[in-house]
């Protein structure tokens, strides 16, 4: 008997006939003899539906009050699971956050986890009923409701599995695991069947969706084991994210391709080279709380040099906007240009730590496709490049398969 | 300075615009000094959309689940009018039920309030802020979601004003007070501008739909001061629900006229006139969770009678099962018979204590159209007829001019 913590995504429990799909597999499940505590997102469409509502109030709507209002999406979804699975014969009660505890800190709209009282739950567990749990949110020392943000179901799901020490904490996403990149872009695209935490967390970082970066943090803190799978088929293994001890054996040069289009490139012309010059640029960013993704800044020559970052590209417009007023004159620098059609591509790999050469191979299969490199950026395990949005596609596709991604490992 | 505790219902709060207003409406009592409590229900249409759903799932509902699902409705509101608030500048915070800690016992869909904690409501009126609780909600002593039941924000309204001895409860609605009669049957039916709890719980009892029956139940337990209001016109003063001991001076004889379709009548016929009869009939019917509203036995002749009462039209089918299936033979009734087509319609007044000849005079009146009285039930300051439901609107009509009820009284 193994205690699984299961999550099931906003698509998954999408309409009253999914959240009977998602009744069925517990029920399965169950059949085999295990312990499930089942965390679920709200009805997909419903944040933003409460989201908009919330608009049309106010602009930037208080963010306390905003947690009270999209906290009930998820609230309805673990009702209506219950529901189902009452229907079906199976014992299952349904708790928001704040009932079994889940303790945060009180940033609204992004709190962090910091605390979770399991034993509710455990007697639940232990009197043989599913345990439905609402992902996304909890409660501050004060009693307030927060929010964890965007995809902070999947991080509700890891929490409660590290509390209850779970055998496993099973991702169920519209995909059926981790990819080599995305099948959209290239169907030769592979499912992995193991990824490390690593992987996943600059994967995440560099733009992949399946699963929400936080989560991925918090099962490599607390060694969860972490498996992705699909929620529309039945079968498969999906892809278990694990740590990098246990696979040593077969690491793979690169595990996947990542990419974005959600960033935009700002630079900063004939500035002066001199110690102090990126906190004087970046330092009114982050006031104005833009995050500033890569940054990079040539040797100068004649005392002058250039600084680039990327934001994302909905700040794109706020970033030029603090730089011409607030920083152009005051470090005389010559220009601030931007682009916004760019993209990023990455490459990751815990194999890239001992192999060299990585780099250079993907420089060369860019260029031979005549793709001009903008901006490059490193990790211990990852190669990101900036390049023209337009050539996203072809370049993911032609790094694919220079590195032999489309062949098991 | 008063503290005043008002309630606005589902259409008041239909569209972010009339969130809006009432936003608007609360800042306007603000300007006067007033500390203010704030209830609010779903918005309009909310309720039903979410049971629909449930029903998708389970055709009767898990009641502990429903009122998860439930309970979101009210939660969405409160989060949008703190939102208007803030935005014109007011300070505000709103609560769940439970985080005001409104105390319930554990009968999902329809529980009780049992105690409400108001420290934490109090600190933030002392603290100039306008506190907005959801209405129809509560959680029970083991922390379960609980909700009160269709209407229950008024319960609500009327028992935080109880636990905060406000020195006003007002319960705004979409008609702006109580009426002698539905002015869509009778045009000529004037408002008033004040009413006894005791009449006004027989007028909802009797089909009136201005104020949930639990609400005045409520208000004249604890001698809440209670007034009825249009959300909708900034001026009136509605009506004042008064303590029979106030308005002694000037006591009118009848009050207004209630009347509703709701209910059919079954009849068992030739039973035997002997002691245990009613139980043996109602015994079944009350085991199988039917509500009896009037229930009527005639003297009998040759040691047999006829056993008449009254029912929710939703339950006529179920009640004609039990009498045909558990009572019928036990009994050896001749017959069970019933009538989905009748109306209620009954005359209130306290008024009607001290003054003989109001039944008669009502009696006359109804012969005089030509009506035919099928049942007939009294209380103190009621008189309820049943009648052939096609006649209701005339009945109402001939009554509330017969009894002069459009002159002020």
């Amino acid at each position: 008997m193994a205690l699984i913590v299961q999550k099931f995504g906003g698509t998954s429990v999408g309409t009253t006939e999914r959240i009977r799909n998602v009744a069925r597999r517990v029920a399965k499940f169950l059949t085999k003899g295990h312990q499930l505590v089942v965390v679920v997102s709200a009805i997909s469409g419903e944040t933003n539906r409460l989201l908009a509502l919330a608009k049309e109030l106010q602009s930037e709507p208080d963010p306390r009050e905003l947690d009270v209002v999209l906290a009930t999406g998820e609230q309805v979804t673990i009702g209506l699971l219950c529901m189902a699975l009452i229907e079906r014969g199976i014992k299952a009660r349904s708790y928001t956050g704040g009932q079994v505890s889940i303790l945060t800190d009180n940033a609204y709209t992004k709190a962090r986890i910091l605390r979770i009282d399991e034993e509710r739950m455990r007697a639940d567990l232990a009197a043989g009923l599913v345990v439905v749990v609402a992902g996304f949110q909890g409660l501050d020392a004060q009693g307030n409701i927060t929010t964890l943000g965007r995809g902070g179901s999947d991080t509700t799901a890891v929490a409660l599995a590290a509390a209850l020490k779970a055998d496993e904490c099973q991702i169920y996403t519209d995909v059926d695991g981790v990819y080599t990149t995305d099948p959209r872009i290239v169907p030769e695209a592979r499912r992995l069947k193991s990824v490390t935490f690593e992987e996943m967390l600059e994967m995440a970082s560099a733009g992949s969706k399946v699963l929400q970066i936080r989560s991925v943090e918090f099962a490599g803190k607390y060694k969860v084991r972490l498996r992705v799978l699909s929620s529309f088929e039945e079968e498969g293994e999906g892809t278990l994210i694990t740590f990098e001890d246990d696979t040593k054996m077969e690491q793979a040069l690169i595990s996947g391709i990542a990419f974005n289009r959600d960033e935009a490139k700002v630079t900063v012309m004939g500035v002066p080279d001199r110690p102090g010059i990126a906190y004087a640029i970046l330092g009114p960013v982050g006031d104005a709380n833009i995050d500033v993704d890569m940054i990079i800044q040539n040797a100068g020559v004649d005392g002058l040099t250039d600084f680039s970052f990327t934001v994302h590209r909905n700040e794109y417009q706020k970033a030029l906007d603090v730089l011409n007023q607030q920083v152009k004159s005051h470090i005389k620098a010559s220009d601030i240009r931007g682009d916004a059609k760019i993209c990023k591509v990455s490459m990751v790999g815990v194999g890239m730590r001992t192999h060299a050469g990585i780099a250079s191979r993907m420089f060369r299969t860019l260029a031979e496709e005549g793709i001009n490199i903008q901006m490059i950026s490193t990790s211990e395990i990852k190669i990101s490049v900036v390049i023209d949005e337009k050539y996203m596609e072809l370049a993911v596709r032609a790094l694919h398969k220079a590195f032999e991604l489309d062949q098991p490992a």
